[in-house]
């Protein structure tokens, strides 16, 4: 058997170090010199997404041994196991198979004997019923009436997917339904859900209980609250004949939706068996806006949007599987990241939408990347001798321009960046007067991101000024971006470029041979987390701990105990 | 005269550097060993905050050399120039005084021959007597209806600190008052405005715009696209006597505040002068929620909780100019970031606030931190030969365990972490089942809280496991955090907090010797933009510009011909 190769064994990996050495010495703004085809060299265009890979700090020579490496990392059969349902989730060893939620019906994936396509599709059937309940204002709250707001308990992957997405696509609210608000409350410590507890009317207001597991205790938390909140306001009401007061059970019943992939766990917490919507072990969470966790996307844009965010990214799935590797946008983009990270050393990524709906697509991709690919050990359980993901973090980029750009533009650090905007907006707006300014506001946002990127690229360059510049007033340029055109912000470009960043992880983990899909880095904190509970309730001595920690606690207890001497 | 030295020749900084070769090999978990007493030792308490910096991987011999640094980079007499009033802002030669703002009325401040307290207090009774008019229900629209809802139209640093603090402090509503709502809108794209637009009553809606310079596009943009929504409405209808058309005079003046620094542009735009405040030339944006920028802030906690948000700061102000360097609160921040940054190579700092409350807490401080020390070039013109301003990001802590933490715990690259949290709190809900509830909620974040530093501190060590895990449950540790605890979430807590790490960036700015109060990195950007928007709009030719730039503005112009041939 041949012995297994690093990344960093790899021929490509070190005639890429080689290339480095040259090519870091190489301002961007020379490279647009030497070239004058990199508009068309970089850039591709496929399902209403145009990738502008031309300012990356590269040329051909780069990408050609890029590609190499992607080929000899294995990703062509790598691409092909994961999205034929292969155990590539070795830690775990299970598939990832988040791309079988957005199949269409017609299809048939065949995952260890099982077509798994027709249960995806009774799911989505499932959550359609309850969705349609919801908006033909039929499902009534135990004292009979009907629901009004729906609040969301869930965290990490059962909030930031949902919350990104009912963000972006807040304009596609189907007309002529009955009125529902969804809400989202993600922290424990109660803080968004107090809020909603001080404001909505126990009697129409639903909560979503969403956690794959079924024990996230930030979620859990949240559901006791809101169920003992429900009992004590609800009890005293008669039920819906008006005759007897309402039992405990209909008050869970008719005021709880659970979803996870363990229905036990939502029978004992007392979640009616028809309002469970289920999902499946082989479905991460930071994967899994796409089926049921989905359902507050589906109850704000409607069935028939979500199935066209489903139907973009399934498009891009196919791109993926059948693009070749140097007109494959995910490639591409992972590729990009390969090289800044491993050969320009550059430690830092920013995300920056230019359209406000895409106010939380940063916090979503903080948590896709790093959670993915922030780890140190290789497939094999080797520790890595190189980079993996950056730091990432975001902004809506116009606001950004007046928060941190300036660290972008004068700091000592390289900080490669990404630019997203829809180039069409506001042609629904009724008021021409409206419609005219907000139009001329999309102009001015699209104005000011690409010349963002020209500054950082060009630096004082950019601008034709006699004389040099005071040294506090100039530019380096020199920082690297992407650019990524959606046409318009639709379902289906969404649902495009949220796979696009998917895929883009996966690639950059077969790249650095480490295991995208498990998340160990988290579950000591938990355990952890339960004894320092423990102490902090006096059950426990506080003598095994650190000094920091055991004064922590201390300082806790000395503040508990003044409030009750008070 | 003596030649000025450069932060990287004075002698503290070459025996850091002596110092850190040694101390980089040494794990955070031996620092504990050695010394059992690093909780008294780099543990603080004032003005209602504990800072514990003992997982700072540095020990008493390091803080020795950080002081001495300190000492010799002039910071004592750099705190006493920024107080009083000295021209600390070189390069746009003014003082810095974002301090004065928090003066007690009975102080003095005379800056340049003037005493600016009593002008101070002069705007704060003004926008004392716009917030009791309109928490009095006296404040009425063009046509004679109370003002409801109030949208703060601003960017930045009007922006950032308001939404942070109304945000924090939204528990602390004032009762008994007219019920007045208030929203921010800040991107230029105009998202969150076509929103309000859509929802709000033209008649009962008052727009604040809120620009130091007045010129700031972002923020214009949107003035004027509310001012034509206003008149367009409102035209139609009759004025408070009913006897008239209300006049676009009258709609101007009833439906704006302005809040700049230039009396002129506001006249200019059409703000009534009874409807203007100021501020000053000398307050730059991100350190502006303390005086007029603060409306909003005022509008939602009352004038009583926003002077002691004022009076917490103060008390910060004071504590930093009287304190010794070893027991002062924002040099020891500061100094903690000098040696990540500058000795243990640590580019990026993560903020994780433990209350749901301070959700957009990491956010202004990005701003803060970021545009502050995001610089390199000294005060005196030379680049910089060392690393300035870390990216900084964050996200409430609990929310970050599931998306981000895993970068943290196993990822390839040092994070310095400050955690956040409030002792206290919950004591004045009154149901008492949610109050037990919540309370343990509380309970429940903070011990996630402390275990997730220990956990970053000691890695695998924090539990006792038989045999070794596997490679990918292995934790490192080492990962160096701090800790900020508050007594309770309050004004004026609060206050203090925000002026700590206000402190905190100008110590840094000492030592690095930047100028913190500049930002001269985003200015090329706002002239790009515009020349820019003049070729997207077919004003000029695209030649002169690089290849990726025209591809940009052509794939756009396309895309709008697309629509136009339709």
């Amino acid at each position: 058997m041949a012995r297994h190769h690093t990344p960093d064994q790899l021929a490509a990996w070190q005639a890429l170090e080689r290339h480095a050495r040259t090519l870091r010495q190489v301002h961007l703004k020379e490279l647009f010199v030497q070239s004058e085809c990199r508009w068309s060299a970089f850039t591709r265009t496929v399902n209403g997404l145009t990738l502008d890979l031309s300012k990356q700090r590269w040329n051909d020579e780069t990408l050609g041994h890029l590609l190499a490496l992607a080929e000899e990392a294995g990703l062509p059969g790598a691409i092909e196991a994961l999205l034929s349902g292969q155990r590539v989730n070795v830690s775990e060893n299970r598939p990832a198979l988040h791309t079988a939620l957005r199949l269409p019906a017609e299809a048939t994936l065949t995952v260890e004997g099982d077509d798994i396509v027709a249960a995806v599709h009774e799911s989505l059937a499932q959550m359609e019923r309850l969705v349609e309940r919801l908006h033909a204002g039929q499902w009534r709250g135990a004292t009979g009436k009907p629901i009004r707001h729906v609040v969301n308990l869930g965290v990490g992957g059962s909030d930031l997917g949902p919350l990104m997405v009912t963000h972006a696509l807040a304009d596609y609210r189907p007309e002529d339904i009955h009125p529902v608000e969804v809400h989202f409350a993600s922290t424990m410590d109660g803080s968004q859900l107090a809020d909603y507890l001080a404001r909505f009317n126990p009697e129409t207001t639903l909560f979503i209980l969403s956690s794959k597991s079924f024990t996230t205790i930030d979620t859990l938390s949240n559901a006791n609250t809101a169920k003992d909140w429900l009992l004590g306001r609800l009890s005293e009401h008669d039920d819906m004949a008006g005759s007897d007061p309402v039992s405990a059970e209909l008050i869970v019943r008719q005021h709880f939706i659970g979803v996870s992939a363990s229905p036990e766990k939502m029978c004992a917490w007392g979640i009616a068996p028809d309002h469970q919507l289920m999902f499946w072990e082989w479905v991460g969470g930071r994967y899994s806006l796409w089926g049921t966790i989905g359902l507050p996307i589906a109850l704000i844009v409607g069935m028939a949007h979500f199935r066209a965010l489903l139907a973009g990214a399934h498009a891009m799935d196919n791109h993926f599987r059948q693009a070749p590797l140097d007109q494959n946008l995910p490639v591409l983009l992972g590729l990009a990241g390969i090289w800044n990270v491993n050969f320009l050393d550059i430690r830092a990524h920013s995300i920056l939408p230019y359209d406000g709906r895409l106010e939380y697509f940063a916090a979503y991709l903080e948590q896709l990347e790093m959670e993915s690919n922030g780890k140190s050990v290789t497939r094999q359980g080797e520790e890595v001798g190189y980079s993996t993901c950056p730091v990432l973090w975001g902004q809506l980029g116009p606001n950004a321009q007046h928060a941190f750009y300036q660290l972008l533009h004068q700091g000592t650090q390289p900080v490669v960046c990404d630019f997203i905007a829809p180039l069409k907006r506001y042609d629904d707006i009724e008021d021409p007067d409206t419609q005219r300014h907000l139009k001329a506001q999309h102009r001015l946002a699209l104005a000011n991101c690409f010349a963002q990127s020209r500054v950082l690229m060009l630096g004082d360059d950019a601008v034709d000024e006699e004389g040099t510049p005071p040294a506090h007033k100039r530019y380096r340029g020199n920082q690297p971006s992407t650019t990524v055109l959606m046409d318009e912000l639709t379902p289906h470009t969404l649902g495009a470029l949220i796979a696009l960043y998917e895929h883009k992880v996966f690639v950059q983990a077969v790249i650095w041979d480490i295991n995208p899909f498990d998340q160990w880095g988290v579950e000591l904190g938990k355990a952890i987390a339960k004894e320092t509970q423990a102490m902090m309730e006096g059950e426990s001595a506080l003598d095994s701990l650190d000094a920091s920690s055991q004064g922590l606690i201390r300082t806790f207890r000395a503040a508990e105990q003044g409030k009750s001497l008070k």
